[in-house]
């Protein structure tokens, strides 16, 4: 049985969000069940009306990168990653009631809500990667 | 045997503290021994008389942002974690070094000092998460 | 067989890329194999002309720190770690793309270009390892 990844998503910018769910991706592919949990400010970018729309990038960009920040299809990479293979995405509790939000404001893309022990229990003892 | 979480604690903002300390209460509850080694600004945080004395988010933070980053009790829920199972707290003697600080100018959370070779003798061959 | 430490190193900060490197040499001291991915702004980092010459560090710096970004010998600690031990520096080849980039104008230190899924091979079904 293929251990997990397990991904604390807590950035909101688009170039992390784009690198987690690139990994995400990866990882189905590769037949790697994945569990997200989105926190802070990674779970803000996931409203309804506004996921997708952001346009900044990490502060670790450098300045005058040629990139451009709008380029970033992470929904559209995080939509293939659940066709792909098993990605559960679950919403913090704790961040929810940080940023005064119900689960009822997010995308369809997050499957549930969940505190820091429903998390372990999937990620067993294996790793966890911060985003 | 379960495998440890094995921490870098690299950023000295209040949301990743408390992101931190969050992961390590939930492995400590889940029975897992947890290492955290605290290295830059991280451990420029753990200082006495400073400790739990920051206002500032993570860049990633969305601008705006409802959430008020003094409401974050992470010095709480680090000293909660290292009652509910076995915490390590480490600071990195190269960080030390780096920023001029001796061990005994941080808080008593700081269990001791050590190097990057003593943080991997206790990962064994498990994960590292940088936060 | 030691489960080796993969790293997606996606950060272009001098920190960052020193706590990384540290990491790296640490692990390869220790005998374990370490991946290292270039996604972003750290593969900004290591272009030819380029690479060692950074001023900036992270935004979780304390502002006012004590510290200069400029001592941080990453490159040297870098070439030390894959002296010590089995160290692959693959560019990331999406990354690449986003960047304009051709592998060509990378440092000697990235050994080749690479996908996301060549990076989930090697790194089996291990942790990851976010920077």
């Amino acid at each position: 049985m293929t251990s997990p990844l397990s991904i604390v998503l807590f950035s909101g910018t688009e170039d992390k969000l784009h690198a987690a769910a690139t990994l995400a991706a990866g990882a189905a592919a590769m037949g790697r069940p994945v569990n997200i949990l989105l926190q802070y400010w990674a779970l803000d970018a996931f409203r309804t009306g506004q996921i997708g729309k952001g346009h900044r990038l990490a502060c670790e960009a450098e300045p005058g990168a040629p990139a451009d920040a709008a380029s970033l299809p992470w929904v559209e990479t995080l939509r293939m990653a659940k066709e792909l293979g098993e990605v559960q995405i679950r919403a913090c509790a704790g961040s929810l009631d940080y940023l005064k939000l119900d689960v009822s404001e997010l995308d369809a893309l997050v499957d549930s809500a969940g505190g820091i022990a429903s998390f372990f229990a999937d990620a067993g003892d294996g790793s966890i990667t911060f985003i």
